[in-house]
């Protein structure tokens, strides 16, 4: 049972279809703070991310899996889900599903409402997000899904704009605002783009030195830091080593919760006196 | 008599009800640098205000006064009004007013058109701010408010949606430039954020040192410049230290009226010979 | 016969309409990096386009052209392009014409498609500006033009919003990257703003020292970098010598390109053996 069903969003048009049927949702709210990706059709690694700390993982059948591995992806996770694998993990379980306008995606029938988590990747999913956000409000009074949160597709938006990101994204700042403003708006969470900046580092095994790659994690913690105090809520995450820091970004600081305690105390005692702040 | 009424406009189904009745309009232009707040219930302050230059003066029902203290801020602006102790100043002199949807405000009758600076602070209101401004524009026709500004509030907004800002707002530049663009488009005033940060400044009095908190003026100064550079033509103060910087702020500079009256001159000169510039 | 006809777009109500007639377009694609305005009544300066390797000449009888020379300006364009002028040039030609609604502009009649070019240089444009494309989108399966691109003009714009442009033009980036955003969504070009930074360089001739006033290159430079970033396409240039600079910028360089052809080498081998990327 997933708990969580993730939809690329593209022009008004597109409809929402997932293939994975008879699922019953238990929960309606999830932190989101770091939303993991695993290849759904790579069973080693879906069982691996039984044993992280990621508050969101997400069983991939698109970007992530190879276009003749698809029906793999799909089996595995029904499979996956169907034994339970999931039941003992706090972690939220998730299908990202493939477009249905490539006819990748199947169909979902007779399950309870399951939370919905909008891909928005594409300079025409921009434009008409708030027509989008208006648009699943509506079906979901009557369609088997309740809108749960918005991902800033970064990096496919910024092919669809040929854009070239520096390292503070400025060129995508007008997007990224856009999608939190617009999130709130409906009451959504917003989660933020991947950092998919890795630095060589160089690993010494008892067969002589090896070049592996380890996130970026001073990049990783100003991005997150930045997309925080923009009012998004979490982050896409595509290795383990970059949970902790996305974790410790999207929690609120001690100062500001010391702070909001101090100023629910201060509000109540200036009511007292019928005197405002 | 009041010259403006401010209200805050949220969602598209915010209704316009302002509660002080029967009064006449008379000005229909105001530069509005300084927008200084001053809280309806408090007569000393209403007092001190009417000897302080700001452009516009702002008795306040809303934020600025406890929940318990409103109805005594409607009787005392109301009495303030009808004794006329507005009539020796050259401020405008403006009214803030509660929101239709807690059922504060009351309803305004039988005046001639006012002036009507709508506050955008929350995400609903910037997103939906091209319709509000032609929803205010078509109603304007029949109704007996005249649209004259935009007020942008940031700190609610940023509370709206969950942004922590730094000095220079990045944060927040996303609704902050929408604001000015669709104010423009609507032919209407773009009024700037509050700035927030005070210092702490040791001053001396007869009893010993006292710590008192003064208006951060470097930090407002930029802030203030900022804004005036975007094509704000005004912004909100909180303390009457403020109104020097800003009011010097919104100034057009000696040297681009200089350029100004240069353009104008060479064009027409241009015009004359039969060559563009 | 031009290429193309550029026209401002005002608020929704604008209607497209040109003044010269039954010219048949025969090229739909061009790349427009380097756009270079000519003014429409100046023979020699026409002349001297033609050995100009800009990718866009604008034969402009808008602000380039004193409105009363606008009539001279329309009979020279008219001759030039029934002489066949431009037919050597590889460069493409354009005519910008007059806005509809102050009746400068003529009709446009009995020619096949034509590529529009349109400008967005106001508060309203910007605010209209899906609607602006949707519009015309519309209308070019009927009308004789085909949309082939957005002009971002930011100084008729800042003048539309009371905006003091800073050299990096943060002060103008909601509207920079939105109409980038809307441009790739309705699949448009998009072009830049002009730099307009020129510098004083004292110039030996035989008759003594002369300042002259030339291009600012390297601050051209670096906006041309930051608008490539953004996913613009080509920049507006009103000097020759700012044509090279424009170009390189707007070429993809050599490493993207390098490592664009190893992504597709990639994917073709990782679609092969089954592993996504």
């Amino acid at each position: 049972m997933p708990d969580s069903i993730m939809a690329s969003m593209g022009g008004l048009r597109s409809r929402l279809s997932v293939f994975l049927a008879a699922w019953v949702a238990v929960r309606y709210f999830y932190s989101r703070r770091a939303v993991l990706y695993v290849p759904g059709d790579d069973t080693r690694k879906l069982n691996k991310a039984l044993s992280l700390d990621a508050d969101c993982i997400v069983m991939d059948c698109e970007d992530g899996v190879a276009s003749n591995r698809k029906e793999e992806a799909r089996v595995t996770i029904r499979r996956w889900l169907d034994e339970g694998r999931t039941s003992t993990s706090t972690s939220e379980w998730s299908v990202r599903v493939n477009s249905v306008e490539n006819a990748l995606s199947g169909h979902m029938s007779g399950c309870q409402k399951i939370n919905l988590i909008m891909y928005i990747e594409s300079a025409r999913a921009v434009l008409n997000l708030p027509h989008i956000c208006r648009k699943i409000e509506q079906l979901s009074s009557t369609a088997p899904f309740k809108p749960a949160a918005l991902v800033f597709g970064s990096d496919d938006l910024c092919a669809s704009l040929g854009v070239t990101r520096s390292d503070d994204g400025t060129e995508i700042l007008y997007a990224r605002q856009k999608l939190v403003l617009v999130a709130k708006a409906f009451h959504l969470q917003a989660i933020d783009m991947v950092h998919i900046n890795f630095q060589a580092c160089a690993s010494v095994q008892h067969s002589g030195q090896i070049v592996d790659l380890i996130p970026d994690l001073d990049g990783l913690r100003k991005q997150c830091e930045a997309g925080a105090r923009m009012g998004y809520t979490g982050k896409q995450v595509i290795h383990p080593g970059q949970i902790p820091i996305v974790q410790q970004a999207f929690m609120p600081a001690p100062a500001i919760v010391e702070w909001a305690e101090g100023l629910i105390a201060a509000f109540q005692e200036h009511q007292k006196i019928g005197k405002n702040m």
